[in-house]
């Protein structure tokens, strides 16, 4: 008898997903040429975790990651103990990952990391993510992309407004993703650094700075 | 054989959360003389939402409920359909669960309804929940309470600030809630009106009036 592919996971934070293992497997063998040993550690999203964990500690900017979106269908309650979801389906975010506050300005960015090497493909990004984030910044919020390229090991700040050229250009029939080279002169590195290990808030000062500058 | 009650569901936005059965006839049968049939309609999750949407929808503010927190536990990939989950728990929020952004400012706030007459119970409030709010506040965010007396079907809009004195009160030992006179003293009516149907977004602009007042 055939039976689906089912994974067992405990993960304390529930915050990942997990991947069909069979595509996982294709994945592996695909770009086990591409895999720089020395460099392999986190995610992005775990280096941002661990960034605004630090944040948050030292009280320099208070900023969460949002749950995953889940559809519930089905909740048991077993007696005396707790409820469990016994169906549920993955939903498309209708909004970025990150959002909170630092010393009064609103953050709010998404977080992608690509294995291309010198391009990132913008079918990452979802429409409604973009009229979010487009919505945002009509409300004065500050908004970017942590992009990161695996293949590199590096991370880039784009702001929101350098982005939506990229985009426009995309859903007007042009280029399907937007080069490293674009995002090297339209955004900013984020070096690694101890702690945080991403510290995007610096750059966050910059576009702060620059906006005040350009008000004067 | 015993089987464990099982509540099938199937909501559009997978917002809600439902409850065991019996506990929802207990509760039924206990409140049945407070129910005032008159005012049902909707709870203070859904007239928040409702709000939000207009608030959106005109460009005043971009305000969103926050996923609730699920720990997967089990997903299950069967071919050619899509990721099930099969075992999960909530999980307790960390934050509140409202934020966003109106006119530059960072907006926090937690929802909380009573069918308690007189007092609304601090044990609603978890310490992690309270810890966050008072971040905010150090980041300069606009941090509060919506709080609905369902017996009254009143909603007050009571600040973060005021809101510590009657914490700090319960946590050294003193009252385990709120009294609505306290509320009524302390935070603002938010009148029900066509759209949006809490606005509350009006109270927020006297704060900030007050906030800007005070530093002058």
């Amino acid at each position: 008898m055939m039976q689906n592919k089912v994974i067992k996971l405990n993960y304390p934070n529930g915050k990942r997903i997990t991947k069909n293992t069979s595509k996982v497997l294709q994945q592996k063998s695909k770009d086990y040429s591409k895999i720089n040993y020395g460099k392999r550690g986190m995610n992005l999203e775990e280096e941002i975790d661990k960034s605004n964990q630090f944040l948050r500690s030292e009280n320099i900017a208070i900023i969460h990651k949002k749950p995953t979106p889940i559809q519930i269908v089905e909740v048991d309650y077993p007696k005396r103990q707790k409820a469990v979801i016994k169906e549920a389906y993955f939903r498309k975010p209708s909004t970025t990952d990150y959002n909170g506050v630092y010393n009064g300005y609103y953050i709010d960015f998404e977080a992608k990391e690509t294995k291309n090497k010198t391009s990132f493909p913008l079918n990452n990004i979802h429409d409604h993510q973009v009229s979010h984030m487009q919505q945002v910044l009509k409300q004065k919020g500050i908004c970017f992309l942590l992009i990161k390229f695996t293949y590199h090991d590096s991370v880039f700040l784009l702001p929101f407004r350098e982005f939506m050229v990229y985009w426009d250009r995309y859903k007007s029939g042009g280029k399907k993703s937007i080069t490293i080279k674009e995002i090297e002169h339209d955004g900013y590195l984020i070096p690694y650094q101890y702690r945080p290990r991403l510290d995007y808030i610096k750059i966050v000062d910059q576009l702060i700075t620059m906006e005040s500058e350009a008000l004067k």
